[in-house]
């Protein structure tokens, strides 16, 4: 017998639709690219995301159909992305960090028809446009008397198409299920690969993202999102937002410490969310001017591990709550976050650090489990590690095109890649990642925790470890070293200064002292080159 | 095209699955029908709802089965209801308020097949068990020790039944838009009619009630929900709790100011929702007593209107918060709820109660609009009212049997039977119920905003307003007062302190004392009776 309640789509439009309604004045305040600090409001967006949703009609746009955007956080951007999603078809962001070719290979498998493409990027998209065969509209995020000159097929700039458009326009309606926006993951192996949410699965997730304990956003909230809406949905930031009536600050192109720390302060911004680099830069910043932080309330940090001293430095020299957070791309991206429970509510110190720098633990729509290689479930004891796997309406099933299929088991759990442990209170803290965890003699060892603990050797720049062929054990870990500028430590120096810190068996049997450690475009270290170029490494213990 | 995410249905038992994983040592405390404070986790509570469920299955009851349940606050209530939906069947709350003959009524209506009862209520079940031919097993919420001798069908001590059940089972799985949960309403008139909520309505209503400028409900939280499992499903509670893995206090039968006192004082409940009728007895012992709220944060208030003078005292004198809200069973129910939007955030005194004794605003996943009887939408004024109409995936869109299909238009629209104004910041205020305002000469004057004016007048005991014909007007006001014990106000007395007070033509044409105006069973007045009652009443007016 089904239910007698209202057939009620969860679309994302109703986000917007919800702001306007019930925050129609709330404002949006943007960085613009062209320099000023730009305002609008909820009612007014919605008015402009109906313009521009006709607007793309006149064009020939429609449901189903790939529009990229390759664009700062702004005003501008998000009222794209309600725009596009209103007539069904799917916002793709493009992350412009990437090299030219990848993006034109990304813009070319998800065959893009159209782009909306901030200044700052019009070089980059000249480089590549030629070779996007779908590519057949530029809109230049700008008004006419910025818009630049250039090749770009069907370029125009955003104000003049947009003022051709009709706010008398009504959203298309459809399944919940319809596709809205696209991104895709930067590995550090092979070609990237498609994640394709969906009007549900974005709505759910701002849901799960706004809640008290996740990260806990109210209309009284001033939300800057830093992290960048190519960056898997700005975190859901750009859905969650509309949905409480928060204030957004869009901090645009401009993401050094100054120009943060200018917005925070000049905004009154209570909340806000980024990778542990901004926050670096930050912080030196306040040290530098002697800044301070009396507005904000909370600072979500995510994308690659906080450490422990950035969450110290937040909490008790600036009075600012860290939430330290875990996802992917692939679960839209909040997999994740860091608050108290009452078990741990009570904690000072040091002990309260050592719960904080853990990913923290799974909210209500995120089933969570480690396993090993054979998909036997471990023990949530705080020590056992196995692969980190992941379920629920925010997280892929597949990617576009079908890459990457055996990612995804029958029960349709979805193998992260990440190697963590869990803690008898389900806090969750990544150890690894599966390709890269050494498995020595059946059991395994984290590189991450090793390369951790080597960095913090004073003489030590970068450090990286990798499994290195070893007859008897099947893989004992190398440690890839960079010295820092006129330090010379030996192998002895640094497996001493390791000594002690970790288990016996976890010591790497050698070092290596290399001039530089190979990255990817946007940072990580790319073992997979490390391990070919060390791929007959003859250990000394063999 | 569809997106590529999971398809991971909005089901009931996962709430408690979701409890059991991250907060499994998590407390539900109930004071017990035998007398007893009894605790359980809900790790534990999800062993013994999937028990349940087994147990339900060899009695041979499956999907679609209505399963009443006759009974107070408790975590062996809240067990069922997760067993009862694990299954595919429908729990359905009995209010024992109601007059034994409309419970049978409604149970017929449902074909309740099993029913757990407290204690308490045995007596009352004995009484109409006969009637209701559907009816073929009867447990008794309590152990074999405190079973009384009974001659309901199938009469079984909960614990004895459940005992014969298997810990070894699995939720079955059906769409999230399978019925879960059924309540009928008690109108002032008519049968009664069925809600039947789904499986997603049911999960996204307790999403919405969580929310930060919702309800707010967190891990850290130790919620009382005084408001009974049978008046429209706790406000949501039994489902945002495990969701969110706040601590339960359960009252069980004991609702008095002293019993309600003692569990948040001893249970240090930091969130707590009831009536304004049971705020009141809080009150009078804490006034009596001397008593503190030291660890209460804050209370939903709902049901009917919240004295302004009621959120004044939990506010100045004990430092809680009040969140005034306003539902139906029909919405699951909330529909608005009393936090501050920035617009009012630095409100204080009585400019701050001015806005919390308005209903509040309705969050997202409700969407809400005022209308004449034309459906033409009236502006949010603060000011103009007209007939509230809601939508949303938590409203329903029918009630069981086709009843009140009147109720509900073609876009979905539920007309709530209130008429409410709403101001431009979306502050709703419910003046009147529909049937009840007077349409004078094509305006509306709304009857409960006079009586709330009438029961002022010191001799005042009760006041009832309800339309009298007239000829040139159509209808007119007619003030019903029921005077205090040895008070003798006059017709004149009590216009005379009316005037100022209203608008001119809002003036009732008369007013007549009665020693008793018609209650319905759950309180409330009973227009209708006094219609037909004054339906050839003559106003000197005409």
């Amino acid at each position: 017998m089904l239910g007698l309640m209202q057939e009620w789509p969860l679309l994302c439009h109703k986000l917007l639709d919800h702001a306007a309604a019930q925050h129609g004045a709330r404002e949006i305040v943007s960085r613009s690219v062209e320099g000023p600090v730009v305002r609008t409001t909820y009612a007014d967006m919605r008015r402009r995301a109906l313009k521009l949703a006709s607007r793309l009609e006149a064009d020939g746009f429609g449901a189903g159909d790939r529009i990229a955007t390759l664009a700062w956080n702004t005003a501008r951007h998000l009222e794209a992305w309600y725009g596009i999603m209103g007539i069904g078809a799917v916002y793709h962001t493009l992350n412009p960090r990437l090299f030219p070719d990848q993006i034109a290979w990304i813009m070319n498998h998800a065959e893009d028809k159209a782009v909306f493409v901030d200044l700052t990027f019009v070089p980059l998209l000249e480089k590549i446009a030629g070779s996007v065969k779908s590519l057949r509209r530029v809109v230049v995020l700008t008004d006419s008397e910025h818009m630049p000159e250039t090749p770009l097929p069907g370029a125009v700039s955003y104000e003049e198409w947009l003022a051709e458009g009709s706010y008398d326009f009504r959203w298309r309606s459809f399944d919940e299920n319809t596709a809205a926006g696209m991104c895709y993951t930067s590995g550090t192996t092979g070609d990237p690969k498609g994640v394709l949410y969906s009007h549900r699965s974005n709505v759910l997730h701002a849901v799960i993202a706004a809640m008290p304990d996740a990260m806990g956003l109210s209309a009284r909230d001033v939300v800057m999102p830093v992290v960048p809406m190519f960056h898997a949905n700005a975190w859901g930031l750009g859905q969650a937002c509309p949905m409480v009536g928060a204030t957004l600050v869009m901090p645009g192109p401009k993401l050094d410490g100054a120009s943060i720390y200018e917005l925070l302060d000049t905004e009154r911004v209570t909340f806000t969310a980024a990778v542990p680099t901004v926050w670096l830069m930050l912080l030196r910043h306040l040290e530098e001017t002697g800044g301070k932080l009396p507005h904000l309330r909370k600072v979500v940090i995510g994308g690659s591990a906080c450490p422990r001293s950035m969450i110290a430095r937040f909490q008790d020299d600036y009075g600012v709550e860290v939430v330290h957070a875990w996802g992917m791309t692939e679960m839209s991206p909040l997999g994740s976050l860091c608050t108290l429970k009452p078990e741990y509510a009570a904690r000072a110190g040091d002990a309260r650090l050592d719960v904080l720098q853990t990913q923290g633990y799974a909210p209500f729509g995120v089933e969570m489990k480690i396993t090993d290689d054979e998909n036997n479930a471990h023990p949530w004891d705080g020590r056992t590690f196995g692969r980190l796997k992941v379920r629920g309406p925010a997280v892929a099933r597949a990617y576009y095109g079908g890459a990457g299929a055996e990612q995804f088991d029958a029960e349709e759990w979805f193998d992260t890649g990440d190697v963590a442990h869990i803690d008898p209170n389900g806090y969750m803290q990544i150890t690894d990642r599966a390709k890269d965890v050494i498995k020595s003699g059946g059991e395994w060892i984290s590189t991450i925790e090793l390369e951790n603990m080597a960095v913090g050797h004073p003489d030590v720049a970068e450090a990286a470890v990798i499994g290195a062929r070893h007859s008897k054990w099947g893989e004992r870990p190398l440690l890839v070293v960079v010295r820092k500028p006129d330090r010379d430590p030996s192998k002895q120096d640094v497996l001493a200064f390791l000594d002690g810190k970790i288990a016996k068996w976890w010591m790497p049997d050698d070092v290596v002292f290399v001039t530089d450690i190979p990255h990817t475009a946007t940072g990580k270290i790319q073992k997979s080159v490390l391990r070919k170029q060390f791929r007959d490494y003859r250990l000394p213990t063999d």
